[in-house]
């Protein structure tokens, strides 16, 4: 194993949720040591962020395993069961930002948690939003997800009850480049008690919801080892 | 009069609307110099982020003058009647923002036209904004004012059709601080045809309704001398 | 169709102008079943920052649709006549502001309405402006193009009296990388009644035209469902 | 009445909890027209960011009501009952975060929420935080709030699985002056799952703990009249 | 004399002009002993951004010595003869841009050049400049000071060829605030040849105007001992 | 001739300069139009910025013409004759910063001026500096390049009397990247009379010099037709 | 004593270094508790940036402290002895950053480092420094104190081979305010192996030079109970 | 030699180390140039940022010179033997922090310095840290590496006495985007005595160790003709 791969494989004793591999800035070979080491403890690995050329290189030596294109999410190994008393709502104001939804979805699915996405259901028509607020309702846990002026999680927010983790993308232009005024508009949201993740940080996202159901859900966990590794 | 002082005397030809003051810097001598140029040639003044202090003693010299202390503006002379035919809605997100609000309304008085004002219909809870969207349908112009985040006139931009001139306010803490975030996010709204004046310049929104309605409604103008001065 | 659409079908009736597609980030997949979508409902589509490589697969199951390439602006289907008693006119200071000027061109034509380009008469040379003043004072509405530091919007408001919407673009280098000097300079524009719209945001500042001609006009407009959806 | 003001009061019906009152802004003659329409509904009512002066204003009102000097939060009317299985580690880096902590550990206590708070444990002598470790994890949601460079919440949420809300205070200097440094270590944390509010927000990080507890401890709701007001 | 202090007294032979103490942030005693020093040398001192109090400070020791209010310049000697063959046009687009004209105006007296200032002639009434080119025409320098949206040097230096310093102020508000809008449209300017200094920076234009004419208008130096001090 | 083309043919009646072309953004044909206009009234043109691309393409209709790669100045037409009683020194902090430094000597010779460059004499080797300032301080002007933290002017405007034109370079990573920190290091030099250009803007420092040289060296202009064009 | 504070007592053992209390952001009565702890156990206490009207309530239980209004230095207790054989030259270039100079020097004194203070040695004037260079040779460290465009340490640290460590100073104005630009500067230095601390942290820097002193001078520590608090 | 180059030899002399090559934008002719020079003058030349296509030219001329693709540092000629008697403790929070890791060890290699490389160690599982810190307290010097929320070094600083350079990389992304954020962190630490670099200045680090192990490890030098060059 490369001498520059040390990875905390007492996280899931510590957290209840093994290491995710950031690969946006890792090489291949990199990968494939981190990989290796998961496939030897006998675990599956999530891989966030994976470019397709690096992803075509990683699928020669472990063919069958999954990719979404859209979100560069990556899975070598199995996804669990979904357990069916949680259930978490992913919901996004455009079209675009389908690759964060994705990112979160399939996160949650790592961890074995249900959701359902709901796509482009932005504010500027609003009905699209009024209409879906029972079906919306009903999820324990929200997770909105908008670029541009980002105030989707602000209306959802003034309108149900729940936990709700607010996404900023980087889709937008002018002003909008990269996220920061979506960003920006949900941390000053008018809306009480919404909390937020980095731009584009779906994988965040679905982790802050894991937490809650984690804690509340009544996923066991083992904190014996903390902080001995 | 003091040489600091220039007057642009022929605006009122050219553009339908005569220079208005802007107090925040002027020192009370500059201020009795340009208000008495205007009396001198028989018109009205309008003054506008007027501190109190100036204004009291502007008072001794012009007793009688009109001053809201909200906004600082003060108008030096009488209100002209306001038109029938033309309204305007001054619609704000929250109590807070009644600053600007009355530097739209009193900027409209000032120029003959009717406006109402509609408070605190943030989209926190955006049942204030719904049960009302007839009353406020009516008006041939909107002028939507938010601090925090911003968002309300995306909402109401994708609900009405009429023209939407948004402005942002300074009203807001954290990231929010000064207005830059509800000025971006106006600036980026989903819903169409949304246009933004500078951060809480109502004075710049009730002037472009000003020249909406003067090219629409028939107000006349004359632009014979247009630069000759 | 995708489930990653939701098209605002109801946005016509409610605002008097259908949803247009931003083509920038959409894939071709996403962008051929939006314009099945459109052209099942009899419609024709605007389509704008398509970029020319997905406008060449377009081109393959829609041919002979328009594509202004310097814009981006697309449109699937005819465009309307254009009404002769509004018409709008789309000035610019720089040469190469040209690709702003034509996604509010081809936006309003696709609209119905009469516009005309007047390009390259930025302020270095103020005579090239003021030469054509009384060309340009007829237009019932301004839409003033510029970037580096944005002065055009600023000088013609100070000299014509009509609603003027101001477009900064993202041309220039050095500070004004991005196109934001040009955007707060008009916003800080010192001639009164100037508004603004995001950076190179051609469409919506034809748009901002679109609801003032809408409202002042006479063109009909449909209420009744607005937020049934 | 002030017509500037409109309660939602509704929001309780919807979201569980009443609207809040953000004091900074407001004059006093608001606040006394807010509170008056909350104690005629029977309820007591959460002031946040009060000024000592305009508290002093408010007590010759409505004495006896409870007024937190350091944070500015008041509540004019009674706390309820705290529930016992339910409860918040509220937790900050320095002493002079305490004016967040109240904030968050004053709106828990008018929400009826039981929490503790765990002062000047920051990482520069980490041995502080190692050595409580125990304790703090046994609360079932954590707010950790941190200044300068807000490195404690990633260290915390990498070592405990809990809900975690990170709130960056404004305390700091030369560039962290305003807090955005810690608001954006705590964004772009290496610790997985925490999400963040806006900068000294400590009523949002309560609320979004209230959501939390709300949605899985079981505390009523009623959404029947959800958008009608 | 103050250890803190450490006067560039060979600058003069150097640069052709003395150093000058900017008196914003110096205290009472550092001002006395640099005076002390000067006057010693026989020498009359320039000092910028002194505030009221400190200069009322300052003349209890040095009565009689020259000092304007609006722009903090004061100077504890005499003023030169000013030289007849050399003239700066001082040019403001704003009456409360006077603070700067003043520095600008009293730097160039300090040193013997003779100027005059020009006032409000801002470009949202341009024909307030167009009718006095030919007057502006005659100067051999001109600087040009303008806050908000700063367009001011961008028009003339399309109009007049002469060496043209820009110099921003510091008025305005919302995204003006500070003068970096200004400062940035001078740099940006399409206008050619500007060169632009520091926001506010009055002295520093004097100082940029006296290079040039003490480089080629044959004031005297002597460059002898340059680095010896 | 394209539409979106209306050049400035009276800006050297005005200024006694031509107007440039900036050729980064502008496309073949467009610039072929522009200098179509140029040759047929007897001119050379001087065009910035020009990509090696587009230079090879104007290079089949006009061959011969000269071409810098690393700047990308571009002269169709002939150089005139250089002055001899003027020059001008162009000094460099680094060896990068030669595409700056060859963008101002190419401006300066195609408007007559002798120039000299010198390069590579940043302050961290400040002796590579001193050993040479006699040499330097023969020149009328100096126009000083920097990028990193942009010193070198601070430096020579302190050791030298001539008007100083300073430019900052992109040249540089980090904090530095863009060259905003050496723009601002020059804003604010305590070096007093240092005026600075745009990012990058060699063609602006070098129309700075040409303004001083054409106003106090004689070159003939003609004013008349100022503004009728 | 306040639950509000919490002393990491075992940092001396770690570190060798005690504590210090930054006074900016905290009241008097958190200060007094502070201090008694730390007599209590014998030690003497450094309070940074304490505001003279602090100082002087905490001066009626503590008479005799040392104050020092300049920089807000504050010490309860005894300075040490300076050792003999290390020293730091406190380097300055103007005479208002002496507020930070104090800082330093004071840290310095607190922990029993020699140090001497050089003010105003900017670079606008380089014979001040040239013509003490074997003057600061001699120190063993460096610490290099600028505002504005904060070259000074750039200029030495092409000179003279010691540990340079680089102070930023929050004095300037436009776009120097806050420190920004000098801070830039410095990370950007093409001088190598500066290394910077914070804008004003005079601390820091006297404490990264106590780091080097302490680990190559020999004072001696006791790591033993590193963690164990 | 190209003219463009102007090497400072002298540099070894005043500061003990030659001077190193930037490579990142110098064109391969003025990096053969420069190699040219050192190589006449018997020395090896450390090259920085040195892209691959680039290193594949030199190697054509010059085979056989070391070259590490990951950080882009290249060296002509040999290494020296390194010294026992000190040694760099090199620490990073990431995998994909190790281009940064690998510019310091190399330089320092370069410069004769033992090092070792400690990688992927980052807080949000501080166990890693904390179980290495016996063998990390053994170094004379530390340089530690983080990018996204930076907070490695505040965490080491807070537990180790050793001199500390803190070195931010730009990996992150959204609000961590280039490094910005990591560089705050680090500036405004709460761990006392840290110092910082530019992001990614590896090389900047490693002279800033050099720096400290020069002055007190007794390496020679020679400043007798200090700025004769």
């Amino acid at each position: 194993m490369s001498d520059r791969i040390n990875i905390d494989l007492s996280r899931e004793k510590r957290l209840g949720f093994p290491e995710a591999v950031f690969g946006l800035n890792k090489d291949v070979e990199s990968l494939l040591d981190i990989i290796r080491v998961f496939r030897a403890n006998g675990k599956s690995v999530l891989i966030t962020r994976l470019q397709k050329e690096k992803f075509e290189k990683i699928d020669e030596k472990y063919p069958g395993e999954f990719y979404d294109e859209l979100s560069g999410v990556c899975v070598v190994g199995e996804f669990p069961e979904t357990s069916n008393n949680q259930s978490v709502g992913v919901i996004s104001a455009g079209t675009t930002d389908a690759y964060v939804v994705n990112e979160v979805y399939y996160t949650l699915k790592y961890h074995g948690i249900k959701a359902d996405r709901i796509h482009d259901i932005g504010i500027s028509g609003i009905h699209r939003l009024l209409s879906r607020l029972d079906e919306i309702g009903k999820y324990q846990i929200l997770i909105v997800i908008a670029g541009f002026e980002g105030a989707l999680p602000t209306v959802i927010g003034g309108l149900l009850p729940q936990p709700l983790i607010a996404v900023p993308t980087s889709i937008g232009y002018g002003v909008a480049q990269n996220g920061h005024v979506a960003l920006n508009a949900m941390l000053t949201s008018c809306a009480n008690g919404i909390s937020v993740v980095n731009i584009d940080n779906g994988y965040g996202a679905a982790m802050a919801a894991f937490r809650i159901l984690h804690a509340f859900n009544g996923i066991k966990q083992n904190n014996d080892n903390r902080i001995t590794g």
